[in-house]
Protein backbone atom coordinates (compact mmCIF):
# COMPACT_ATOMS: atom_id res chain seq x y z
CA UNK A 1 0.00 0.00 0.00
CA UNK A 2 1.23 3.35 -1.14
CA UNK A 3 1.32 5.96 2.00
CA UNK A 4 1.27 8.70 0.05
CA UNK A 5 -1.80 7.49 -2.09
CA UNK A 6 -3.18 6.47 1.19
CA UNK A 7 -3.18 9.56 2.67
CA UNK A 8 -4.62 11.57 -0.29
CA UNK A 9 -8.13 9.41 -0.03
CA UNK A 10 -7.43 9.91 3.71
CA UNK A 11 -7.58 13.37 2.98
CA UNK A 12 -10.78 13.26 0.73
CA UNK A 13 -12.52 11.14 3.77
CA UNK A 14 -11.47 14.23 6.14
CA UNK A 15 -13.52 16.46 3.56
CA UNK A 16 -16.48 14.36 3.69
CA UNK A 17 -15.95 14.11 7.83
CA UNK A 18 -15.72 17.25 8.04
CA UNK A 19 -19.50 18.13 7.04
CA UNK A 20 -20.31 15.74 9.47
CA UNK A 21 -18.85 17.62 12.47
CA UNK A 22 -19.52 21.16 11.47
CA UNK A 23 -23.24 20.13 10.22
CA UNK A 24 -24.64 18.23 12.85
CA UNK A 25 -27.12 16.87 15.25
CA UNK A 26 -28.38 19.55 17.43
CA UNK A 27 -31.95 20.96 18.93
CA UNK A 28 -34.00 20.67 16.24
CA UNK A 29 -32.94 16.85 15.18
CA UNK A 30 -33.56 15.96 18.72
CA UNK A 31 -36.82 17.31 18.35
CA UNK A 32 -37.98 14.98 15.35
CA UNK A 33 -39.69 11.61 15.96
CA UNK A 34 -37.22 8.93 15.16
CA UNK A 35 -37.93 5.09 14.88
CA UNK A 36 -36.54 2.54 17.95
CA UNK A 37 -34.05 1.24 16.42
CA UNK A 38 -31.69 4.52 15.58
CA UNK A 39 -28.26 4.28 17.61
CA UNK A 40 -27.12 6.08 20.29
CA UNK A 41 -25.36 9.34 19.66
CA UNK A 42 -22.15 8.31 20.24
CA UNK A 43 -22.53 5.30 17.92
CA UNK A 44 -22.16 8.31 14.52
CA UNK A 45 -18.85 9.73 15.25
CA UNK A 46 -16.59 6.43 16.03
CA UNK A 47 -18.73 4.35 12.80
CA UNK A 48 -17.96 6.68 10.65
CA UNK A 49 -13.92 7.28 11.71
CA UNK A 50 -13.69 3.47 11.51
CA UNK A 51 -15.52 3.38 7.58
CA UNK A 52 -13.46 6.45 6.52
CA UNK A 53 -10.56 4.65 7.88
CA UNK A 54 -11.65 1.15 6.07
CA UNK A 55 -12.65 2.94 3.27
CA UNK A 56 -9.13 4.68 2.35
CA UNK A 57 -6.97 1.86 3.13
CA UNK A 58 -9.67 -0.34 0.68
CA UNK A 59 -8.90 2.69 -2.22
CA UNK A 60 -5.22 2.94 -1.56
CA UNK A 61 -5.26 -1.13 -2.05
CA UNK A 62 -7.43 -1.03 -4.87
CA UNK A 63 -5.06 1.83 -6.60
CA UNK A 64 -2.40 -1.26 -6.65
CA UNK A 65 -4.83 -3.86 -8.91
CA UNK A 66 -5.23 -3.95 -12.51
CA UNK A 67 -8.74 -3.42 -13.80
CA UNK A 68 -9.88 -0.81 -11.06
CA UNK A 69 -10.38 2.11 -13.27
CA UNK A 70 -14.56 1.56 -12.68
CA UNK A 71 -14.17 0.82 -8.96
CA UNK A 72 -11.95 3.75 -8.13
CA UNK A 73 -15.00 6.09 -10.25
CA UNK A 74 -17.04 4.59 -7.89
CA UNK A 75 -14.92 5.65 -4.75
CA UNK A 76 -14.59 8.73 -5.96
CA UNK A 77 -18.86 9.26 -6.50
CA UNK A 78 -19.55 8.01 -3.12
CA UNK A 79 -17.30 10.45 -1.39
CA UNK A 80 -18.96 12.99 -3.20
CA UNK A 81 -22.43 12.15 -2.46
CA UNK A 82 -21.17 11.56 1.72
CA UNK A 83 -20.14 15.14 1.42
CA UNK A 84 -23.34 16.47 0.31
CA UNK A 85 -25.30 14.96 2.39
CA UNK A 86 -25.25 16.07 5.95
CA UNK A 87 -25.14 20.03 4.90
CA UNK A 88 -28.57 18.85 2.89
CA UNK A 89 -29.84 17.07 6.18
CA UNK A 90 -28.78 19.13 8.68
CA UNK A 91 -27.76 22.30 7.07
CA UNK A 92 -30.69 22.84 5.28
CA UNK A 93 -32.90 20.61 6.92
CA UNK A 94 -34.03 19.10 3.98
CA UNK A 95 -34.77 16.08 4.94
CA UNK A 96 -36.91 14.54 1.87
CA UNK A 97 -34.73 16.21 -0.54
CA UNK A 98 -31.51 14.37 1.41
CA UNK A 99 -32.80 11.21 0.18
CA UNK A 100 -31.40 11.64 -3.10
CA UNK A 101 -27.57 12.18 -1.87
CA UNK A 102 -28.28 9.27 0.35
CA UNK A 103 -29.62 7.01 -2.83
CA UNK A 104 -26.40 8.52 -4.53
CA UNK A 105 -24.35 7.50 -1.36
CA UNK A 106 -25.98 4.24 -0.81
CA UNK A 107 -25.71 2.82 -4.81
CA UNK A 108 -21.91 4.31 -5.44
CA UNK A 109 -20.93 2.03 -2.37
CA UNK A 110 -22.74 -0.66 -2.90
CA UNK A 111 -21.68 -0.69 -6.52
CA UNK A 112 -17.77 -0.04 -5.01
CA UNK A 113 -17.89 -3.01 -3.11
CA UNK A 114 -19.69 -5.58 -5.45
CA UNK A 115 -16.12 -4.19 -7.90
CA UNK A 116 -13.88 -4.17 -5.65
CA UNK A 117 -14.52 -7.87 -4.20
CA UNK A 118 -13.01 -9.90 -7.87
CA UNK A 119 -10.34 -7.00 -7.68
CA UNK A 120 -9.48 -7.77 -4.08
CA UNK A 121 -11.14 -9.63 -1.48
CA UNK A 122 -9.54 -7.60 1.59
CA UNK A 123 -10.90 -4.50 -0.17
CA UNK A 124 -14.36 -5.97 -0.77
CA UNK A 125 -14.19 -6.97 3.02
CA UNK A 126 -13.47 -3.62 4.33
CA UNK A 127 -16.09 -2.67 2.42
CA UNK A 128 -18.92 -4.76 3.46
CA UNK A 129 -19.25 -2.54 6.67
CA UNK A 130 -19.88 0.70 5.16
CA UNK A 131 -22.82 -0.56 3.28
CA UNK A 132 -24.45 -1.78 6.20
CA UNK A 133 -23.99 1.40 7.47
CA UNK A 134 -25.30 3.28 4.72
CA UNK A 135 -28.65 0.85 4.45
CA UNK A 136 -29.06 1.46 7.80
CA UNK A 137 -28.42 5.29 7.33
CA UNK A 138 -30.95 5.10 4.40
CA UNK A 139 -33.32 3.51 6.39
CA UNK A 140 -33.09 5.86 8.98
CA UNK A 141 -33.27 8.98 6.31
CA UNK A 142 -36.57 7.13 5.30
CA UNK A 143 -38.03 6.66 8.62
CA UNK A 144 -37.38 10.22 10.05
CA UNK A 145 -39.43 11.67 6.88
CA UNK A 146 -42.00 9.12 7.26
CA UNK A 147 -42.43 9.86 11.12
CA UNK A 148 -42.02 13.70 10.77
CA UNK A 149 -44.60 14.80 7.82
CA UNK A 150 -44.39 18.27 8.66
CA UNK A 151 -40.83 18.71 8.44
CA UNK A 152 -40.56 18.23 4.41
CA UNK A 153 -39.06 21.59 2.90
CA UNK B 1 -12.91 6.92 -23.07
CA UNK B 2 -15.13 4.29 -21.45
CA UNK B 3 -18.96 5.88 -21.00
CA UNK B 4 -20.21 4.04 -17.57
CA UNK B 5 -16.89 5.59 -15.99
CA UNK B 6 -17.03 9.02 -17.82
CA UNK B 7 -20.69 9.23 -16.18
CA UNK B 8 -19.90 7.62 -12.26
CA UNK B 9 -17.53 10.32 -12.67
CA UNK B 10 -20.10 12.95 -13.89
CA UNK B 11 -22.36 11.52 -10.85
CA UNK B 12 -19.20 12.64 -8.79
CA UNK B 13 -19.48 15.81 -9.96
CA UNK B 14 -23.41 16.23 -9.83
CA UNK B 15 -22.94 16.19 -6.14
CA UNK B 16 -20.29 18.86 -6.10
CA UNK B 17 -22.72 20.67 -8.50
CA UNK B 18 -25.72 20.06 -6.09
CA UNK B 19 -23.69 21.92 -3.11
CA UNK B 20 -23.35 24.75 -5.11
CA UNK B 21 -26.92 25.04 -6.50
CA UNK B 22 -28.65 23.98 -2.94
CA UNK B 23 -25.63 26.83 -0.92
CA UNK B 24 -25.67 29.95 -3.35
CA UNK B 25 -25.18 33.60 -2.74
CA UNK B 26 -28.12 35.50 -1.94
CA UNK B 27 -28.81 38.61 0.61
CA UNK B 28 -26.22 38.08 2.30
CA UNK B 29 -23.74 37.59 0.06
CA UNK B 30 -24.57 40.02 -1.77
CA UNK B 31 -24.13 42.81 0.81
CA UNK B 32 -20.45 41.92 1.28
CA UNK B 33 -17.47 43.99 0.18
CA UNK B 34 -16.19 42.23 -2.62
CA UNK B 35 -12.81 43.11 -5.02
CA UNK B 36 -13.31 45.22 -7.76
CA UNK B 37 -12.13 42.19 -10.44
CA UNK B 38 -14.77 39.51 -8.89
CA UNK B 39 -16.64 38.18 -12.07
CA UNK B 40 -20.67 39.19 -12.49
CA UNK B 41 -22.55 36.43 -10.84
CA UNK B 42 -23.73 34.52 -14.01
CA UNK B 43 -20.16 33.54 -15.00
CA UNK B 44 -19.74 31.25 -12.03
CA UNK B 45 -22.54 27.97 -12.62
CA UNK B 46 -20.95 28.44 -16.59
CA UNK B 47 -17.55 28.27 -15.41
CA UNK B 48 -18.48 25.51 -13.10
CA UNK B 49 -20.25 23.73 -15.65
CA UNK B 50 -17.42 23.68 -18.41
CA UNK B 51 -14.94 22.51 -15.21
CA UNK B 52 -16.94 19.96 -14.10
CA UNK B 53 -17.28 18.32 -17.48
CA UNK B 54 -14.00 18.84 -18.38
CA UNK B 55 -12.42 17.39 -15.25
CA UNK B 56 -15.44 14.22 -15.88
CA UNK B 57 -13.73 13.64 -19.44
CA UNK B 58 -10.30 14.34 -18.09
CA UNK B 59 -10.91 11.67 -15.20
CA UNK B 60 -12.23 9.27 -17.67
CA UNK B 61 -9.25 9.32 -20.02
CA UNK B 62 -6.30 9.19 -16.93
CA UNK B 63 -8.58 5.92 -15.64
CA UNK B 64 -7.93 4.23 -18.78
CA UNK B 65 -3.54 5.16 -18.45
CA UNK B 66 -1.24 3.12 -16.46
CA UNK B 67 0.38 4.89 -13.32
CA UNK B 68 -2.76 6.22 -12.89
CA UNK B 69 -2.80 5.28 -9.14
CA UNK B 70 -2.09 9.05 -7.33
CA UNK B 71 -3.41 11.32 -10.11
CA UNK B 72 -7.15 8.97 -9.52
CA UNK B 73 -6.49 9.31 -5.78
CA UNK B 74 -6.30 13.83 -6.39
CA UNK B 75 -9.30 13.39 -8.21
CA UNK B 76 -11.34 11.70 -5.29
CA UNK B 77 -9.77 14.58 -3.23
CA UNK B 78 -10.82 17.23 -5.37
CA UNK B 79 -14.16 16.25 -5.21
CA UNK B 80 -14.54 15.92 -1.93
CA UNK B 81 -13.16 19.47 -1.18
CA UNK B 82 -15.12 21.02 -3.87
CA UNK B 83 -18.59 19.55 -2.32
CA UNK B 84 -17.61 20.98 1.33
CA UNK B 85 -16.94 24.44 0.44
CA UNK B 86 -20.19 25.84 -0.85
CA UNK B 87 -21.80 24.76 2.82
CA UNK B 88 -19.00 26.28 4.72
CA UNK B 89 -19.22 29.44 2.92
CA UNK B 90 -22.69 30.02 2.15
CA UNK B 91 -24.26 27.77 4.45
CA UNK B 92 -22.62 28.35 7.39
CA UNK B 93 -21.24 31.59 7.01
CA UNK B 94 -17.93 30.88 7.64
CA UNK B 95 -16.01 32.99 5.22
CA UNK B 96 -12.86 32.27 7.05
CA UNK B 97 -13.41 28.65 7.86
CA UNK B 98 -13.96 28.17 4.17
CA UNK B 99 -10.49 28.58 3.43
CA UNK B 100 -9.40 25.21 4.65
CA UNK B 101 -11.58 23.40 2.03
CA UNK B 102 -10.20 26.03 0.04
CA UNK B 103 -6.57 25.04 0.37
CA UNK B 104 -7.70 21.48 -0.22
CA UNK B 105 -9.67 21.97 -3.24
CA UNK B 106 -6.74 24.34 -4.77
CA UNK B 107 -3.83 21.59 -3.63
CA UNK B 108 -5.71 18.69 -4.76
CA UNK B 109 -6.62 20.66 -8.50
CA UNK B 110 -3.10 21.71 -8.98
CA UNK B 111 -1.46 18.28 -7.82
CA UNK B 112 -4.21 16.30 -9.98
CA UNK B 113 -3.23 18.58 -12.89
CA UNK B 114 0.84 18.43 -12.43
CA UNK B 115 0.31 14.57 -11.91
CA UNK B 116 -2.07 14.19 -15.60
CA UNK B 117 0.30 16.04 -17.23
CA UNK B 118 2.80 13.56 -18.00
CA UNK B 119 0.09 10.58 -18.01
CA UNK B 120 -1.51 12.53 -21.08
CA UNK B 121 -1.34 15.51 -22.24
CA UNK B 122 -5.04 16.15 -23.32
CA UNK B 123 -5.84 15.89 -19.64
CA UNK B 124 -3.54 18.00 -18.61
CA UNK B 125 -4.61 20.65 -21.19
CA UNK B 126 -8.35 19.81 -20.14
CA UNK B 127 -7.65 20.86 -16.05
CA UNK B 128 -5.76 23.94 -16.94
CA UNK B 129 -8.77 25.88 -16.67
CA UNK B 130 -9.36 24.35 -13.38
CA UNK B 131 -6.61 25.36 -11.90
CA UNK B 132 -6.68 28.96 -13.06
CA UNK B 133 -10.32 29.12 -11.95
CA UNK B 134 -9.68 27.81 -7.95
CA UNK B 135 -6.72 29.98 -8.06
CA UNK B 136 -9.23 32.75 -9.04
CA UNK B 137 -11.78 31.20 -6.32
CA UNK B 138 -9.15 31.12 -3.39
CA UNK B 139 -7.82 34.80 -4.30
CA UNK B 140 -11.32 35.80 -4.21
CA UNK B 141 -12.65 33.89 -0.71
CA UNK B 142 -9.29 35.54 0.70
CA UNK B 143 -10.10 38.99 -0.12
CA UNK B 144 -14.14 38.30 1.16
CA UNK B 145 -12.56 37.57 4.19
CA UNK B 146 -10.45 40.65 4.30
CA UNK B 147 -12.67 42.79 3.03
CA UNK B 148 -15.43 42.22 6.04
CA UNK B 149 -13.20 41.54 8.76
CA UNK B 150 -16.65 41.77 11.02
CA UNK B 151 -17.91 38.53 9.36
CA UNK B 152 -15.58 36.05 10.37
CA UNK B 153 -17.56 33.58 12.80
Amino acid sequence: MDLSIFLTYLAACGAAAATGAMFSPGEWYDGLKKPDWTPPRWVFPTAWTTLYLLSAVAAARLSAVEGNAQVMAFWAAQIAFNTLWSPVFFGLRKIKAALVPMAGLWLSVVLLTLWAFPLDIWSGLMLVPYVIWVSAAGALNLSVVRLNPGESG
